[in-house]
């Protein structure tokens, strides 16, 4: 069968066992060669295709209701609901999401945020459908990362104790979330997977062996296991557990799915998978380098993407900046779960003692933080901008209300480019803005990073470095220096017809718009977005000459608002605009993201021509 | 001992455990005494008198760390550590606080925040101190209604994953949080619980018998616990579990602890207690009217409050408004476990397939409504204000982002009087301005409120609908009608010398303003905070007349940056002046609130005499 000619998950259900295992190789090698070609992510899709097949086998979408987990691991879904023909058009402006999409499929039911959603959107389908007396039934597939946020456990723990629902949980366990496990429930995960001997030797029986005596021997298995091992935390929640079963062993897996959909009470399926299974660069990383990926060579797994010769990500330069800065003080970084993306990996093996890494739990992480400031120890919390939204309340209350010193480095921060509408950083700003007490910061190149970091552990605020999805210029052979600088605004090229204010990239369309229309316009760098540099800000006001502000963040209580606020204390009457985001960003390239947001280059270039 | 004299912890350890148990007594009259007086935690204090002497006695403050979850509850704590002279002035302005505060006491050392953040808390003082090499320990308490909330388990799970540090929970399980306790782990508790005929009994046993004795029996007890009964999920996070025990038992405590603190290992001491204990009328409400509460009779344990004739609280009327909204449509509440808080009960009474409580787990209850909104179902989630930040990211991607229309009440919004600066609601406008598609309303009455109320279910965005904590007229025997309504701001009072604009109560403290300045302004009742009524703006605007708005909300990206911003962008240009809230604001009255904000009804007038 042509993968392309999968037009709907029906089309599945008449293959044998078989045939869907021929069919299980192809999507691998698909997935491998198309990923390979467009980026994506990777391990989680080649891991989890035995469940998406079986799924679809067993169950009947959209009437049964499958709920990803963030999404990130539903390739083989859209596969299956007639997408793979869209594959090379994956993340990029206008193409295929990498993530369940509404408008994509009657199949894609649950557009998921981030980790951790899928139980409740569970919980609130199946009781939707109770209330309805509607057919059906719904499935989460989560994966072990994700099971260990809090608020799985809400979910699991409500869902669970509610005998007039039944739902299914998958988890997909390939023991490595987006980096490596962590917590006391991982480590239960680890004993229950060691059962893998056990699962190997009911797999065997079960082909060799008429179905009595399997029951039979089924009967003793659970006598024995309750001999020696105590319940786990998932019955006492209130679920049944199976597992731990092969989740890359089709039949295994549709057999239990069957099992499953048989049983009155909600279940949670344990299912060990590999991750990267069939690709062997990606099943053999064991760092989550394979979790999300730009495009790459399929022979090496190299990305393929040109190194910018002496450019690095700002990442890259906020981890060395924190690792020089040990020299200077010792800091301890809380961790959640982002080490590789945040490029923190050198840090944490230089410094094992000064990092720990607590997964996915950023309220957890937040209210750490804080209580290890309240104790003398200097820390950094580093989350991708999107991440931050999920410990609004204990930023706010343990840190912001407390006026307690915690350094945010806000990776990310920004267009978001190649992900989705739910990994955009565009919303920090607002937020950190709307709580008391924490200054905000943006370097608009490395060195700048250097000395933004160093103030912020010189002053006794929450402080807030916040850094783009990209690459700047970067020498790691000659790291910039830690110099003392003031909470003031650089001006960035000099000039009195116009103002034009910015912080972080914006200032490259700025300078490139100033450069090509010729206008005499002063850029300023707003590099602290709170408090404002008033001095330079009204030395530029006195101007008397139109305003310009850009930002790259959802148009709400950002710096635009506040300079408005100023010039209407003050008196200004000169003309001010902006441009900010409106809308909803989708995915596409970063650029696409300028476009799709109109503040691009050559919209921005518009808005200053008709200022 | 007078409990005015103790004026350090250490006063009390010297004292028998007979003279611990009359200082018990002694604590709880006062309590009731005191709290009968000034309002405040009630019921939760009584129940944690001997847990928190017991801390006392056993472990050496700020030495080791006590670390109260929310931290309503710490009452004895501030009696112990020399403040029992100042519960006199308790919530009042620049009195005692009715939380942990820093600035009382050198054993005030973790202001928490909202609910579940206590372990996380614990974590971090634990991991300071390993860092720091620092003696001491630290203590975390923990309702039964907190445990259950997702960061609490993100917490336990880590901690207990730590070989490396050893930090006690105590769990003080009165079977009720705010109000009645749900899920899965809440049976769980019931369960353990149940062994309260062993516990007797080991207590009993513990008097009677020499001690070899009481350590074969506990050995017998052990075996036999093991055969019936499997591990609970405290064991399976990593923790020794202790419990149940009597947690109103000052002998079993002390020893509890005691042999908690010789441990190696992390410990969960899982305390039963009774809430309200020692006062009759606060023990046997089931309801959790007791947990806190105005100034009462103790004698019958009504209110003393005068009851306004003809008034009723905001969010009576709502759910009245709900009630009645019954008739047209049928809809469907989540509610995060302010039942009684918010005034639901009497539509649980009525609807009781038309509620579902699902505790302390507001980012669950956030990421299900969009789950049941998505699958047909209209749903209502009331949220106060303060705690609408715990589900900021779940709001953001599960509902903003994807346009989904769930209908919030968010309670108490604005200024929170009496109460605590953790539980202000000033945030809420600045958050939901700040992520896309998000209606903000709120209105100025009650028949506003049956109208706006209608108009959300009508439409299909997500919707706000925020009241504050504050009496309004309203007559339940003849309810207003619900009668379709424009996206519009009505003129409160007509004039043209000046413009004034507000939402909420805010429009009261303006027509005040105006009769008695006699300034001919027209009083804008900005009832659609966003999107904002641009025809009635626009109108007001033209007049060319100073502006003002005032707004009780945290100032950043609310209604009035987004007037400057239409100012700017239309050219107006006339003088416009603000008030909204700038710093934290601490526990005091609603009058004292406003005070502490320059906002009061002075302070405005004076603002508007300067315009």
């Amino acid at each position: 069968m042509q993968l392309k000619d999968i037009k709907d998950p029906k089309d599945i259900k008449t293959l044998s066992i078989k045939e869907l295992e021929s069919l299980s190789q192809e999507i691998r090698h698909f997935l491998v060669d198309s990923i390979s070609k467009t980026g994506g992510h990777l391990a989680s899709n080649l891991g989890a295709v035995e469940l998406s097949i079986a799924l679809h086998y067993v169950f009947e979408s959209p009437k049964d209701q499958f709920i990803f987990d963030v999404g990130h691991q539903s390739y083989t879904h859209k596969i299956l609901t007639g997408r793979a023909s869209q594959f090379e058009t994956l993340r990029q402006h206008q193409g295929l999401s990498g993530y369940i999409n509404y408008q994509e499929s009657i199949h894609d039911v649950w557009e998921s945020g981030h980790a951790g959603t899928a139980v409740s959107a569970l919980h609130g389908v199946l009781k939707a459908k109770q209330l309805k007396q509607e057919a059906g039934t719904a499935i989460a597939l989560v994966g072990d990362g994700s099971i260990t946020s809090g608020m799985s456990f809400e979910a699991l723990n409500l869902l669970g104790s509610d005998p007039s629902l039944k739902g299914i949980v998958i988890l997909n366990d390939n023991n490595m979330s987006i980096s490596k496990n962590v917590g006391a429930l991982s480590k239960v995960l680890t004993l229950l997977r060691g059962n893998r001997f056990l699962m190997k030797l009911r797999n065997g029986i079960a082909r060799i062996t008429p179905n009595l005596l399997v029951r039979v021997y089924r009967r003793f298995k659970r006598m024995i296991k309750a001999f020696f091992q105590s319940g786990n935390v998932f019955e006492e929640l209130g679920y049944v557990y199976i597992g731990p079963i092969d989740g890359n062993d089709l039949k295994t897996v549709i057999k239990t799915l069957k099992q499953a959909q048989k049983m009155k009470k909600s279940v949670v399926i344990h299912a060990v998978t590999e991750k990267g299974k069939g690709y062997e660069v990606a099943a053999t990383d064991n760092d989550g380098k394979f979790h999300g990926v730009g495009s790459f060579d399929k022979s090496t797994g190299n990305p393929t993407k040109i190194n910018h010769h002496g450019m690095t990500s700002f990442s890259e330069v906020i981890s060395t900046a924190m690792i020089a800065y040990q020299h200077i003080q010792k800091t301890f970084v809380v961790m959640p779960a982002m080490l590789v993306g945040t490029k923190f990996e050198k840090f944490y093996q230089q410094f094992p003692d000064r990092l720990i890494d607590v997964g996915i739990a950023e309220e957890h992480a937040a209210t750490m933080a804080s209580a290890l400031s309240r104790n003398g120890i200097q820390v950094f919390l580093p989350l991708y901008a999107t991440f931050s939204q999920r410990a609004y309340d204990q930023i706010m209350n343990d840190i912001a209300r407390s006026d307690t010193k915690v350094i945010f480095g806000i990776d990310r921060a920004g267009f978001v480019g190649d992900d989705g509408s739910t990994h955009q950083g565009l919303y920090d700003v607002s937020m950190f803005y709307s709580m008391p007490n924490v200054v905000i910061t943006m370097p608009y190149d490395a060195k700048e990073a250097f000395d933004l970091l160093h103030y912020g552990f010189s002053q006794s605020h929450p402080f807030v470095i916040r850094y783009p999805r990209l690459e700047t210029p970067f020498d790691s052979n000659h790291l910039p220096s830690f110099d003392p600088i003031t909470l003031s605004w650089p001006i960035l090229s000099e000039g009195i017809a116009q103002v034009w204010i910015s912080y972080g990239p914006g200032l490259d369309l700025l300078q490139k718009a100033k450069s090509t229309l010729h206008i005499d316009a002063r850029i300023i760098n707003a590099r602290f977005i709170r408090p404002m540099d008033l001095t330079t800000l009204k030395e530029a006001l006195d101007l008397n000459v139109p305003v310009f502000v850009y930002e790259e963040a959802f148009g709400s209580g950002t710096l635009y608002h506040h300079i408005l606020d100023y010039m209407a204390k003050e008196g200004y009457h000169q003309k001010i605009r902006n441009m900010s985001v409106k809308d909803i960003i989708h995915h596409g390239s970063r650029t696409h993201n300028q476009m799709d947001a109109k503040m691009d280059l050559t919209a921005l270039m518009e808005a200053l021509k008709d200022l």
